[in-house]
């Protein structure tokens, strides 16, 4: 760093944190569930997200979600858009995500870095934080409906915590998709048997022990038919399952109750309509990873876990890769500000008026 | 720009902007009109900001203030920390801000800025153009109480829109920072007859045509009885004159009164004590510049200003400068993400688990 300038930064791309090793799925489980605990100590502000719509159709939006580890001395914030058009108008991914960390000692900024690859693996994190809860330990079959990054992200990060798994189907409303995701997964989990179903949700559902929605549809698209016993399903879209699915469910799980009833995913919607009351709800994870109520008690339990998003979990996965590659001394330093402007000998020669 | 990164920025400093000519006070002045006139038209967003105080004592704290300009199609984030020990503990600037912006088409980001030099500029910016309606043509004499980098600022956009000042007078209640400012604003204004006060308050105000008081003291330093008829007086910090001061001038105007009484700035206290209605208020200013209202309407009107800072305005000048340094290529490219993480042919080495 220049010691000189007066604030600088380090800049850190998602390939930086990729070299740093942050790609780790252990970590990533252990700093949820210490972030969790960490929330519900009250050592972290956690302000409401401000979210401002440009399109009342297409919903595109950009939402920004700032909040402080009071601990680790760090207040950050996660600028994140949502273009659901993007794929389809410019090739490009639906999400963009850049974290910006301060530290609270002096205010001034410790880090610009990339969040998109924070983002998606925070969302399949925290399932998988839940999967190790209640999913069954020997649980052999995964079933995707959606295939996407966010589905890739799940895969990788379930097996983490269920190692048991050895057969992955997918399905996507586009057969395509499906043939990326097997293209790309298998790459990285060679023991793993894939298989395809040509948009057949039901296919890919019927007889899995885990089962992942991830996808934009808005679509009743999960029916509860297809669910065994013993399943854990979790839900990572917005509205993607019929309501019976969660009424059939002898748990549900979220990562806030009270965050996810005021939006509109499935449980959401339930809520609205009186379908389903708070006292439905089992638990919010931290409870469980604070081993105050128990997570899967028996193998036939069908257990639901929907999370809407903490960006404090986003801020604290952050900080722990902004410090790893602080040690590997990777990523750039930028600088903002050089010197007090008016201590400039030749400032006046850059006023114009 | 690496057209084959997927997402990356432009990095700017406080020394880019500088050496785009941004340091352009007339420019700012048409800026922040028409960016008031706009928000009045309903062409931006304006979403209330967060605080995040970590100290309730030094009131140390991190703002985040987004906004969106639609017709310019960016949305924009201002990240501040205002630590007001920094000085005493760190000998350090008290206020960092960094602002990035994103464009609406696709949600990525276009760049991430030094904000230190445009929250400054703003600041005294709206000053002066308050000043152009409402102080004086003829002002002779400015006079400061407070005299750091806001009080600086403020003298060189006052200059700006009353090139007829001819004397500037400033009180701190450390006169070496006295000396300081002059030091620095003579070199800028070799024509301008400065004198210091050692801290005599009353000196550096009494027969001054335009009273500045930017200073962080939370007292009653500037009495009624300073100020003369026909003076302009901008009030840039909180709470620091005599309520009779504004009981005693002719016109109270404020960037925004709805936003400005909830706070606790002068105005906002003799509010909450009743001391001050509503229709005491003359006007935002956007009604004056924008022709609704009148300004000054006689040489012995007293006048008062107070802003409590529209953060949508830093975000319009902050795109005017990102704007400017693109077109001198100055910045320097930086790289969020460089790839899709699951088209890299040799992701597997990158994930532990």
């Amino acid at each position: 760093m220049d010691k000189k300038a007066i604030i600088s930064s380090l800049q850190l791309s998602q390939e930086d944190l990729l070299k740093a090793g942050c790609f780790d799925t252990n970590q990533i489980v252990k700093i949820i569930e210490a972030a969790l605990v960490s929330f519900k100590k009250g050592e972290i502000i956690f302000p409401d997200k401000t979210v401002q719509i440009f399109d009342k159709k297409t919903q595109s939006r950009i939402n920004c979600l700032p909040s402080t580890l009071l601990r680790e001395k760090v207040c950050g914030v996660k600028w994140v858009s949502v273009f659901p058009q993007n794929p389809a108008l410019y090739n490009k991914q639906n999400l963009s995500a850049v974290i910006l960390l301060s530290n609270i000692r002096d205010g001034f900024p410790l880090t610009i870095m990339d969040g998109t690859f924070i983002s998606n693996i925070r969302t399949a994190g925290i399932g998988s934080v839940a999967a190790k809860y209640l999913a069954k330990k020997d649980s052999k079959v995964i079933g995707f409906i959606g295939s996407g990054e966010q589905a890739k992200m799940h895969l990788i990060t379930m097996l983490s915590v269920r190692p048991s798994l050895k057969e992955c189907r997918v399905a996507s409303l586009n057969p395509k998709n499906e043939e990326k995701f097997i293209r790309e997964m298998q790459v990285i989990f060679p023991g793993v048997l894939f298989q395809g179903t040509k948009s057949d949700l039901g296919k890919a559902v019927i007889g899995a022990d885990i089962v992942i929605t991830a996808t934009s549809a808005q679509l009743p698209l999960l029916k509860k038919k297809w669910l065994k016993e013993g399943v854990f399903y979790c839900h990572v879209g917005g509205y993607e399952d019929e309501f019976s699915v969660a009424l059939a469910c002898n748990k549900i799980v979220c990562d806030d109750w009270q965050i996810v009833k005021h939006r509109t995913q499935t449980l959401s919607l339930m809520y609205k309509k009186g379908i389903l009351k708070d006292q439905d709800v089992y638990a919010n994870l931290v409870e469980i990873v604070s081993g105050k109520k128990q997570g899967r008690q028996n193998p036939m339990e069908k257990i639901y876990f929907n999370s809407v998003g903490l960006s404090y979990l986003d801020i604290a996965i952050a900080n722990w890769m902004y410090q790893k590659c602080l040690k590997a001394s990777l990523g750039k330093e930028i600088i903002f500000q050089k010197e007090m402007i008016f201590s400039r000998p030749d400032i006046r020669r850059f006023i114009k008026s």
